[in-house]
């Protein structure tokens, strides 16, 4: 994997790529009417602006247009449009790569020194603005944490393992598989972020349901700041106080940047299952998802993909299997499960007789709200591309299609609703402009009192990036503004940014932002550290 | 149970007790020596200081001796000892029990603003100098919280309960009981301690390894505080910047007041079953703990008694039963499990063939440790005291026996460590004085990656509560000093109060006190909210 280059303004690696399924399109296009306009697919000569003077750091300084280029911006669909057009015009002045604390404290105290803005990048796959160079009178440096991603201390007994948080997912696994153990963390950009990142992100991965999202999995950290240095030994618990893991966890670069972690690991599974079942509705599917887990079956995985998404799904997956897909539609039809039938994937690791075990009692609940087991090929081809999809982008704006994601999270009372008062958004939003907005949405992290919302938007793409970015910021005001009058959260694991960081108020309310405001300011007193995510309620969607 | 009146200055209620059995009295005269000191069991007249003048409330001020003795202080060791003495020196000069958040609002504002401390109480169970009156300049009011105790919404369908911070366990647990729904938390004080005081003190009851601790189960919540207010509400997870549920978790009131909750609840079940296993060491009952920690059997408890509190555990309950204790015993001995043996409680809730399979599972690997099992009378009967402990102290205090409880947590790997080093410091610290300390410990609340130590400990009680205090005081310094040295951490569910306070710097750093020092500034920015918890240094042990 080390081998593969990544590429520079998009998501992944180069030479990667994930071919549109003409079924897709051709569905896609039936809906939102002919995708005329044509993103440009490579960038012309991006200008960028001249890199400012920086302070003198205890280590070299990427300058070249290139490596700028890489640190400019996350991976959100504005990223991708000005990448690929070539309008990408602020990025960081330089780029650092400390290798350990001291020089990380050395920079830090250097910007604060020279009111230079730090920003730490770990995988720079934020797809909430959270590590874009902001446009300013300040020059900007970006702390590539990459060099920081060794593996410290493991201590098996415990199931503890140190590292450094510039690691990323493929290479912290490959580090724990020589020991027989495994994290169990994997966010669908698992093979570009990092643990750091993860961490303050509050991120989940794709089998949060038995591994728990990445706050439950961090026992200790290092988090090193311009005024002071957090370190919170790893403790299987503790009521001494106040968890301060929980404040840095979320914080996003804000208030300082983590250099190091002790996560929770466990043996590694010797056998992952994934299996599907087609439940007869959305309703159907989402009581069924809740039985699952309200009755505790130790699964590791649930998604529940809606009528539109299970279309599509099977598009993707099934379908491609021609004569197959066909049959298995209709024996699907045949139990009147197919029509708006909501395909759920059912994920359970561990011993083959624990996971026949677990597999079975969560699909005997399913059975009972109606549900059709469609045995492995789902589940096989799920996983086979579950760190892919992304790509995917990159070939719908080929042919004109725009598509996003976004997410929250929400009582099982009232996901519902919420679900639709987004679809409601997203799809009336552009009706005045004449455009259609084509919504998918699915539950993949579910909970004893709720679970996330992921809804994937499609919409036609104007060749003009200025304006795509418009709409785009159109559909996500509608639909953040209809997150938040529901009361769900803003997000559940894409995090603020400083796209969403306008309406954080909203959810945590004045004294919850002064309190944050104030740990800002107490560890970074100049505001140095990524100062546009979390607190700055500047609407940056379209910046 | 509402019919039972509270005990003023002792542990629970009126009438009730638990008599010592003669056995454990003649087990520790053995050790400890002859115990002669008597300290007294009716307090004399306390004189407490005339009430100060306290600013205008918008509800009526109790101002009864009786009351604000009742207010006075907590339930740790030397708060019984001068509740028995008479030597109760500090009391709030006033209590007031507000009936909803506007109430408290405006007894916090007056006190902010005539400079008047303001400490919350809840169950009044601290064992760490939590609500403790301390001796000043300035007037004191205690805000008993027992009115806020109603039901609010019950949302069945998503397992969420919200309810008055002031309601305690028992009155929880029967009005979610109408519903066929439980929370899950019985700490040892469940009877009298409240949902406020929990989150505060970030509790775990004896339960959580199957419900979680506290500050899993707490999904929104509001906080009261002189310059604000935190409404944070219930979402089954987020990423939505830093979570501030844990910054309140464990704010000991002195962020501000919690006056509502809205908890995770779940269908109760119908079966509990707590069954007892010998296990041939402590060794082997760590690493039998950990492995059914560590493969998932979804037990809802888990204790694990070191030799010697195995010892007095049999003393206090199968021995009791005579014949049948002796023939347990002898029974044990032919398979070699007595001698060094440690009983392991282990506690499985659900339907029968969930319990059943579960308790299966748990049971086989015990087996492979060499446990050899002792069937429900052991569960049967803890199950049936469990709430009942702490009454205890009383009947020992009166043959001459003081005893405290300390806890901490650490990971596997340092869990012997640390019991060793607290072991150590305990029993080597009184020898100067020619005075013998015995020391239990059990494991009662196991992680993946680690436990809680829970340690008890007796010593000879001199009369004069004053000397009394002393030696307390000087163990506790001790074994403090011993945990924190060791890594561990300064509490895993007693909370810092007062008492822990001077050390709690030493697990969080000078920039983790400073973040928890500007927090408290900014909702409580004269100072006013029980101000000697978690953040003031001074050693109040004695005081």
């Amino acid at each position: 994997m080390s081998d593969r280059r990544r590429r520079v303004g998009g998501w992944g690696f180069e030479g990667e790529r994930y071919p549109l399924p003409p079924d897709l399109l051709q569905w896609l296009q039936h809906r939102l009417g002919p995708c005329d306009g044509r993103v440009a697919d490579t960038p012309p000569d991006v200008r960028l602006p001249g890199p400012r003077a920086l302070p003198a750091f205890p280590l070299e300084i990427g300058r070249e247009p290139h490596d700028r280029l890489a640190h400019a911006r996350g991976q959100g669909l504005p990223d991708l449009l000005r990448f690929r057009t070539g309008t990408v015009t602020s990025a960081p002045d330089g780029v650092v790569r400390p290798t350990d604390d001291a020089q990380v404290e050395a920079i830090l105290r250097a910007c604060a020194a020279a009111g230079v803005r730090a920003i730490p990048f770990g995988g720079g796959t934020s797809v909430t603005g959270g590590v874009n160079s902001v446009a300013g009178d300040t020059p900007v440096v970006a702390l590539d944490l990459e060099r920081l991603d060794g593996l410290g201390d493991v201590d098996g007994e415990s199931g503890l393992a140190t590292f450094g948080a510039g690691i990323r997912g493929p290479a912290l696994e490959a580090a724990l598989a020589r020991y027989g153990l495994t994290l169990g963390h994997f966010p669908q950009s698992w093979e570009l972020s990092t643990l750091g990142g993860w961490i303050v992100t509050r991120s989940s991965g794709q089998e949060s349901l038995g591994y728990g999202s990445i706050d439950a999995l961090v026992a200790g950290l290092t988090l090193v700041a311009p005024a002071g240095r957090l370190e919170l030994g790893a403790r299987p618990a503790s009521a001494a106080g106040p968890d301060l893991r929980h404040l840095v966890a979320g914080s996003e670069g804000r208030l300082g940047i983590v250099t190091r972690a002790t996560v929770r690991v466990r043996r590694r599974p010797p056998v992952l299952v994934v299996t599907g079942t087609v439940l007869p509705s959305w309703r159907a599917g989402l009581s069924a998802a809740r039985d699952v887990v309200q009755e505790g079956v130790p699964l590791t995985l649930l998604r529940l993909s809606d009528e539109c998404e299970t279309t599509v799904g099977m598009a993707l997956g099934l379908a491609r299997r021609g004569i197959v897909g066909t049959l298995v539609r209709r024996w699907l039809a045949a139990r009147g499960a197919w029509e708006g039938g909501c395909l759920m994937l059912l994920g359970a690791a561990g011993d083959p007789s624990t996971v026949r075990r677990t597999l079975g009692d969560a699909r005997a609940i399913l059975r009972s709200h109606g549900g059709v087991g469609l045995g492995r090929t789902p589940g096989r081809r799920w996983l086979s591309d579950r760190f892919r999809h992304p790509y995917l982008r990159d070939a719908l704006l080929d042919a004109g299609v725009a598509t996003d994601t976004l997410e929250t999270a929400a009582p099982w009372a009232r996901l519902e609703r919420v679900r639709e008062a987004v679809g409601t958004a997203l799809t009336s939003t552009l009706v005045h402009e004449d455009e259609q907005v084509v919504v998918l949405a699915h539950v993949s992290h579910p909970y004893r009192d709720g679970a996330s919302l992921y809804f994937t938007l499609f919409f036609r793409c104007p060749p003009d990036p200025a304006q795509a970015i418009a709409r785009w910021a159109t559909l996500k005001r509608a639909a953040t503004e209809a997150i938040v009058a529901a009361g769900a959260t803003l997000s559940h694991h894409h995090g603020v940014g400083s796209w969403h960081a306008p309406w954080l108020e909203r959810e945590i309310g004045p004294a919850g932002a002064a309190l944050l405001g104030d740990a800002a300011r107490r560890l970074d007193p100049t505001g140095i550290l990524n100062p546009h995510v979390l607190l700055d309620p500047t609407d940056r969607l379209e910046s």
